[in-house]
């Protein structure tokens, strides 16, 4: 054992089955006694094999260094040690977050991490590619993915496992899952931006086929490693459009001469990104009913703001902010237009209603729905979002909150890029989640404080080229666009 | 000119732009006499150039030569010649059929081509691989694609030009449409089987992938080189699953809470393969509201049958037809275990109703939706099918059929591969067609004709081992399966 506990890389029993799977590191003084191992490849090697010996029982097991090195000894946490086989669903603790070094990712990774879960982060980084090739970067300074793991340990001495790969990849997500052994997965590995999926043909492409075989990868992975484990599915409230009727959550009850059922709500995406997210309802629906698969579709609205209680102990621990026409969503993008003197641009009539929610909402409700999980084969779903905004309530807003810290914020209508109703009903139901316990953050207590004041303390660092859209709905063509410098 | 003439392969000027775009062939003496022509490349190089002179105007054109040698001159059809540059719509002449080689499309292609429509087949003839890969075969010995066009051409001198090739290959796609310019493309390009979809993961992501890639592609094509162009794609019934309330053609009228809005009707799609029709589907809608594309979605039924007016012309025309587990279609199936001997095989309870109709009447909905085309920016959606039947309806009118042919026909029930309800409500409308002139064919008037004396004549091509169902809905794995010798 001397020198498995001499490395400085996390090493985990892989293909052994329970029982036998655990999570070795330095510390590991909870090693079991009839466990006698033998190491036949260099621990440096991501993947090697272990020998593990039960009195005359002997198995081959893979083993997998995380590419991690960790700076300090792992501690140990309650309910982390060996996975219980028992039938009665246990509590989830192994939280795996796909996308976890995204905007909402990287929140809801700490947060969860913060509560005791034990969590691993899975991401391929791509959404770091994106900004380099278009030229944008988010308005705070983000620390590489290894920093902030590293600077998250060093804080609470609590560990992020990460699996740098792709979904898309079934090699890598086998591995992945087999190592980690999730009992719940939040996914938000996405290409999650409505107008990058309409830049050019090969983006629309690269979004419905990221998406949609990145998430049948994750339910085939569920079904053959971990068949209990928890689909937490990050959806869009944009997949069901903008109907002239109530929009209910997931379901709507129907009767049509005089039969009655309850079926999946209609939906009217408006661009390949919605869409995308509408297949992966469709594909994880069947997948419940099919293979029994439990699954949470968290239908969220547009998310504001950049604190959280994690993402505030350290500035390397700071999330992402994103204004610019591709990756910003509104409100984001008027604080930093308010901060810098830029008109704020309202597109079109400015009537778009949607519903929006505070960061810090996003990652309690991915905590409610892990704590309170789906049944198995049962596709739940909840609208995620806290208010309901019109895009000149929130022109309204910004300007008010401006005119407090005395900016004089003006607003223009530029011609709007989508294809969508500017003036339309609007109202989306969103009493799931709040049944579940959560505790909404208002718009009127965040503006100021979670919003504007970040924008100024980040303005020089805006880029206002960034700001105007620069992406049409109906000019996508087949052609592939670049960035001029 | 001279050499031109003496080319075996047909022409077509295919990068420039009205009315410069034409026809060349060996008989092509309509010849523009103020077109001059330079032949810049070999003629056999399958893209070339052309220079073509206007008065001093000049420009340079991509050939391109069908990879079809054609054996007879083409014959000059009516309305064939130069495109009109109107701008009203003017009668669709030029009809692509995607996936021409296969079972509906091959039928539809000739019938399109009877009717004096120009035809190109677009297939990458990956069906004939799939029956390979899988030791399958149609019952029907089929031709090749070449001798089915040559076999066409010598019967009743109408050419069908040939393009063999991936959809999801964008760079063809576009050489086809720029060369092509057709006025209505039929798409049957897509993955067909819900078992196939259903065998294992890699089936799964490669149904998706195919079938929603292609069909984007061909969107995007029809947005950048054929804007006029008519969408006429292949959907299927089983989108939308088996509600509990009269399913209507594509949209729904839902009164709720007060308030009234017509959205599209529910899906609840039970395969990868039905899923990716729902995919398909939900992405025209949108291409249709942003760009205004012309789209119509032919949701189909099963379709039973081998004959139509012009494959019965030739043995070298003949249609395919799969009885087997993973491409045969229940009717199908059951009128081949009937010649055999063999027992119908009943999935589950049989009580899973689902509409069906004649591939005669298939391609006379086709006919209908091309001459009828949708207009600039609708979605329309038709149910295409004639009669509903249930599984058990289906056996006892083979078992009846089979009595008079002398042949003892019994039933089993065998475990249900599939997750689906068998006892369920189910009444679809299916006016549309009928409105716009289809006059069904009955099965009851095919079921000896056309399919039980067929599958007589061919028995001895059976392979009774194809019959029952190999591949199932809940074991389907993440591991490649093969079929053993």
């Amino acid at each position: 054992m001397a020198h498995l506990l001499s490395t400085s890389c996390s090493l985990k029993i892989t293909s052994c089955r329970k029982p036998y799977s655990k999570q070795l590191n330095e510390s590991s003084n909870a090693f079991p006694a009839y466990f006698s191992l033998k190491i036949t490849k260099d621990l440096y090697c991501p993947f090697g094999s272990l020998v593990v010996q039960r009195g005359k029982q002997q198995r081959i097991c893979t083993v997998r260094a995380t590419t991690l090195p960790v700076d300090q000894e792992a501690p140990t946490q309650p309910g982390s040690g060996f996975h219980q086989n028992s039938n009665g669903p246990s509590p989830p603790k192994r939280v795996m977050v796909i996308g976890g070094d995204g905007y909402c990712g990287w929140a809801t990774a700490l947060h969860l991490s913060n509560k005791n879960y034990e969590v691993a982060i899975v991401d391929n980084l791509v959404r770091r590619l994106f900004d380099h090739q278009l030229g944008l970067d988010s308005l705070t300074p983000i620390s590489s993915i290894h920093n902030r793991i590293r600077r998250w340990k060093s804080l609470t001495g609590k560990s992020i496992q990460l699996y740098i790969g792709d979904i898309c990849d079934f090699e890598f997500l086998s591995e992945s899952f087999k190592s980690f052994e999730p009992d719940a997965v939040v996914h938000f590995g996405e290409q999650r931006s409505a107008p990058y999926s309409m830049i050019d043909r090969s983006r629309a492409v690269f979004t419905q086929h990221n998406n949609v075989i990145g998430t049948l990868n994750v339910l085939f992975a569920i079904k053959e490693f971990r068949e209990q484990c928890h689909l937490v599915k990050l959806g869009t409230m944009g997949e069901y459009g903008t109907p002239n009727i109530d929009i209910e959550e997931g379901y709507i009850t129907i009767t049509h001469n005089g039969r009655t059922d309850t079926l999946p709500y209609p939906k009217q995406a408006s661009s390949f990104y919605h869409l995308s997210k509408v297949h992966d309802s469709n594909n994880i629906a069947f997948t419940c009913k099919a293979w029994g698969i439990r699954a949470t579709d968290l239908n969220q609205g547009v998310v504001y703001g950049v604190r959280t209680d994690e993402t505030e102990m350290h500035e390397e621990l700071c999330n992402r902010f994103d204004y610019d026409g591709v990756f910003g969503t509104a409100l984001n993008r008027f604080c930093v237009q308010a901060a810098v003197g830029h008109p704020l641009t309202v597109y079109g009539k400015g009537g778009q209603t949607r519903g929006y929610l505070d960061i810090r909402d996003t990652v309690q409700c991915v905590e409610l729905a892990i704590a309170n999980p789906a049944q198995r084969g049962e596709f739940r779903v909840f609208n995620q979002f806290t208010e309901q905004f019109s895009v000149n309530d929130l022109a309204t807003l910004v300007t008010k909150a401006g005119k407090k810290l005395g900016l004089d914020v003006q607003t223009i209508s530029v011609p709007n890029p989508r294809v969508e109703a500017e003036e339309h009903y609007y109202n989306a139901k969103h009493t799931k989640l709040i049944e579940l316990g959560l505790k909404p953050h208002l718009l009127s207590d965040s503006l100021l404080d979670s919003l504007l004041n970040f924008a100024i303390k980040f303005k020089d660092r805006v880029d206002t080229k960034q700001i105007m859209p620069s992406v049409s709905w109906r000019k996508i063509g087949a052609k592939p666009k670049t960035v001029s410098a």
